[in-house]
């Protein structure tokens, strides 16, 4: 009950989702883990990701975490089956993939809806094989927009460039009559309001991060292992370090946060 | 003299180092080696590039090479005295930034230059501490540029917009009365047009992979190890392999190569 909650990306992007829990689950303890050394996950090989993310599950493992969110969705498609089996009775394991599945399954069924995501997570076709096999006759259309994840990291978020590189990407007959946008990158809740200005409020717009933490809360409290009380210190932990990392954490996390450096190979 | 040439990045834009390379010295054999395990450097720390180098030159070395070409300012900044010091008499080594402080030296006495490129390669000063000691009185100001990489990376150039974001970052104070413009990173070729067409051909756009190939043609004269004719294949090694890396190739070195894969830590 009052182990930590590891959560892991391949940079800071997944402080999206570690602020999302830390604002539903105020007496869990954090630790995070940012792949700094191998940012983005975005364009690397599967193999090369699901190495990664085994290296880092080790790490969260021997700090005793109860429960491992894989707060990217390209390590998700590349690396949650394998962690599952690794981890196996140590800690439970969620993506930010199923809980969305999940989610479109009890609302959009019969509809039409859009994916954005990076390279490697579009090309995986893990949103379209789980949506899929729901047998809910729901269209899925997705579109790999790269430039997104540096854009923000940029700062360049509600201004003119980054609503010209928004709309060259929506703006695509692949998008026509879509009820539902699911931003499938932890990094794009920052652009959540652009997008959703973008389709004049007519769609939907799913961020990963709320539906997740929302399944993460449910998991805690049926199996009995909710924190009642804040016990430990969160704690932020990172591959590689610099100064523009750490700086950038408030951007994600709402907050500055002082950054550990652990190596992954050494 | 057979032996032949690396050229080392953190991906595949130090292509257009290698590119410019074959076209000037169409008999040397290029090895070239991009760590895409890491890409890009331009946001990783001085240690980690350092480390990475280090590997890449164990590589390079194990395979003869006569020079290594360090074929990215991230990298050069970072880590170019260390592999000097590392490699010693084994081969020579060239960076991409000191062919330009030397070109700069040459022509731009008495006036002032712009340098964009990325974070690491500008909050690394290296480019401000080596025209410093030159006693030239050239007036040096740069700017981070981090947009361009991942833009020219979507195939983003010679559009709106690319345009939009190369405006952003130049029309700047900081670049009025500028008579060059460094291109401080191997990617920028690719939106050399662009740049030059920015500043209404008034401005001197310097490309270093074609400064660093005049400097290493006029090493290999010099030293007598010029190649007089083709007797290798080109190789081109990966740390990590996906298509679209292979797909990339075409953009960065004109066309298409076979990527073949090397783990930097197994």
């Amino acid at each position: 009950m009052n182990s930590p909650i590891g959560v892991f990306d391949s940079g800071i992007g997944g402080l999206t989702v570690a602020h999302a829990i830390k604002s539903a689950l105020p007496n869990e303890t954090l630790i995070y883990f940012g792949d700094t050394a191998h940012l983005p996950y975005g364009d690397k090989s599967e193999a090369a990701v699901q190495a990664y993310s085994i290296k880092i599950a080790d790490v969260l493992l021997n700090k005793g975490c109860k429960v491992i969110v894989i707060a990217c969705n390209s390590a998700s498609s590349a690396a949650y089956e394998l962690l599952k089996e690794y981890t196996g009775k140590k800690a439970k394991v969620i993506n930010v993939i199923d809980p969305m599945v999940k989610y479109l399954e009890e609302h959009y069924a019969n509809k039409k809806v859009g994916l954005i995501g990076t390279k490697r997570t579009v090309t995986s076709n893990v949103y379209h094989k789980k949506v899929k096999q729901l047998r809910k006759n729901i269209e899925l259309v997705s579109l790999a927009t790269p430039l997104l994840v540096p854009m923000i990291e940029e700062g360049f978020f509600n201004n003119k460039i980054s609503h010209e590189i928004i709309e060259k990407y929506l703006n695509n007959k692949l998008f026509d009559n879509i009820s539902a946008l699911v931003l499938g990158c932890t990094h794009y809740p920052l652009v959540n309001s652009q997008i959703t200005k973008y389709f004049g409020g007519e769609v939907d717009i799913l961020d990963s991060s709320e539906i997740t933490t929302t399944y993460l809360k449910q998991y805690l409290i049926e199996s009995g292992i909710l924190n009642l009380e804040k016990t430990g210190e969160d704690r932020f932990i990172v591959s590689d370090y610099t100064e523009s990392f750490e700086a950038s954490t408030k951007i994600f996390f709402k907050e500055k946060v002082k950054l550990e450096k652990h190596l992954l190979w050494d």
